[in-house]
């Protein structure tokens, strides 16, 4: 399979449109950094990873397109860019952590020329885009033991090679076992409003030839209760010290099921979605969104007009409801308030 | 509010189309019972009780137009047209009640001409219908002191006047509570793949003035979790006589949120959709509908092309996890195999 997501030209940005899926496969070509946030906002690229190395590579835009030859008026208009780029979704911690990765690197080289400042800013871009494809295959290798032949794995969203810019976390675990074999039928929770498991994850599904049966997000709790799954996995938008994990709404649905019927519910998730520095789910932002994503079907209303909407873009599942967390340094056990600190 | 869902005139049967809502109020002309069962595979009128009364009717449609003088041929074809509209749908149980309640007063009857027959079929599927809404009203005035001041309710698909061609079920109750002058605020989850909670939960609202909040079926969890919803009133499809109830695909889902975070889980039941001669939940058929419910919304599609989908119409939930089951007659307590049998 061959998945392009995010690929930088040196001076542009190519970038998937990922609202179009699975019916156009549209690729857009980005030269400044205002549409890179505007791709973050309308959803055209999504998913903590790859909002991550899209907004690295926002900067690498601003870098290149730079027209000064101050090295102090760089690093200004490079700290600005970055305000505008974090302004464009509040709750993926990768958005932030590949922001702050790439403003470092420039305030802290010591450099005082703009051409080598721009391609300290390209190359922690480039650095992060292909970090980003290694932590994804250590996370799915370390992921893929936990899979055995015959499971009836669930998922939600997605958190495939769309959402990473790489090979995909949760998804990629599942791609990663039957890639080396093993017997696992995929159930893909369709992930009302936007629909991500329907058109994102049965679309990397049916590339990569992993058996997948899509259902509505309310018959998870059925297929559950009547053992036709048996375990789940979910990626991450942030997990906090005490391993509270913020992801899709509907996420924590499928986490109390699987408490309910005692089977695994695994979050997957790079590093880089690790945030201790908020100490548990209460202190994560989470992000409202448009009534409309709600009231409207590509463009077809389905409600009457004018009513009341509430539309959580994420909900926080509790450390306690998690089995494990997988990452690209290994998997982790509770107490997270313990293991997360250990990578 | 005058909401008019079904209308007998004497010779036809004025349907109003539900597919239709909430951007069109059509209203069609039957006069062929075939035409009842097309309006009830194709969802123009669902709802357990519409249902079982929309099977009356095409029973009547039936006894109206049928020209035989002879009786024995009249209840023949009586019994032919029965079978063929409890061919419309496996799962709702007051289908089957209505459709026997009136094939029974004629077999019964000892009338031996075919115009008193007529009109014995037609009478009773107008009494079944007057019946109905009696019903309704009762079962909603014993709900509704199950709802205090500043309660915040769930509910799921649509179970209001829509559903029963009369005042509603678990929505008549919240209707009740609001025009007794109760503060009640509803959450309507929107119910995939039909969307009969943005649709005609949410315009039922409109009509009637009650304060309702759409969500997707997702957010449930997150808000019962964060305490913004206190109690979960549902409809119900088929109570069995252990208390296992069937409803729409993503009731369980919500019965087993309810149960984690221990807020009441009540079914609201007429006695019609009581069928104590299935023991318990597994012996309910689950209707299994089409893929293509899934993969496409309005005609269009939202999957890719091909793509393997299971899509069961309902599930059961266990009667353990049922705080109470509210029906016309009183409202019923655990355990359900004692108290079922006193209704």
């Amino acid at each position: 399979m061959d998945i392009k997501v995010l690929e930088w030209t040196g001076s542009k940005l190519v970038m998937l449109d990922q609202t179009k899926l699975p019916g156009e496969e549209t690729y857009m070509e980005i030269d400044d950094p205002v549409l890179v946030v505007d791709s973050i906002k309308t959803l055209k690229v999504r998913g903590a990873p790859a909002i991550g190395i899209a907004a690295a590579y926002g900067l690498a835009l601003y870098a290149v397109h730079s027209e000064t030859s101050d090295p102090e008026e760089f690093i200004a208009g490079l700290r600005k860019t970055r305000d505008l780029l974090a302004s464009s979704r509040p709750t993926a911690v990768n958005l932030f952590w590949a922001l702050d990765r790439v403003v470092k690197k420039a305030e802290g080289s010591g450099v005082d020329d703009t051409d080598s400042l721009r391609d300290l800013v390209v190359n922690e871009a480039v650095a992060i885009d292909k970090a980003n494809l290694e932590s994804d295959l250590a996370l799915s290798r370390y992921g893929k033991e936990l899979i055995q032949d015959g499971d009836k794995v669930l998922t939600y969203c997605n958190s495939g090679a769309l959402a990473t810019a790489g090979y995909g976390t949760a998804l990629g675990i599942v791609r990663a076992a039957w890639e080396s074999g093993k017997k696992v039928h995929l159930y893909a929770c369709e992930t009302r409003p936007l629909f991500q498991g329907a058109r994102l994850t049965m679309w990397e599904c049916k590339k990569t030839g992993i058996p997948a049966t899509l259902i509505v997000d309310g018959a998870a709790g059925s297929l559950i209760a009547q053992g036709k799954i048996n375990k789940i996995f979910v990626g991450a938008d942030r997990v906090a010290a005490n391993g509270d994990t913020a992801n899709k709404i509907g996420t924590y649905t499928v986490a109390a099921l699987a408490s309910l019927h005692l089977i695994p519910f695994y979050v997957a998730a790079p590093v880089s979605t690790l945030d201790v520095s908020t100490n548990s789910g209460q202190d994560i932002e989470v992000e409202e969104r448009a009534a409309d994503e709600v009231t409207h079907v590509m463009g077809r209303r389905i409600a009457p007009d004018g009513v009341s909407v509430e539309n959580p873009a994420f909900d926080v599942t509790p450390g306690s409801l998690i089995s494990a967390i997988i990452t690209d340094k290994g998997v982790l056990k509770p107490p997270y308030a313990e293991s997360l600190k250990t990578v």
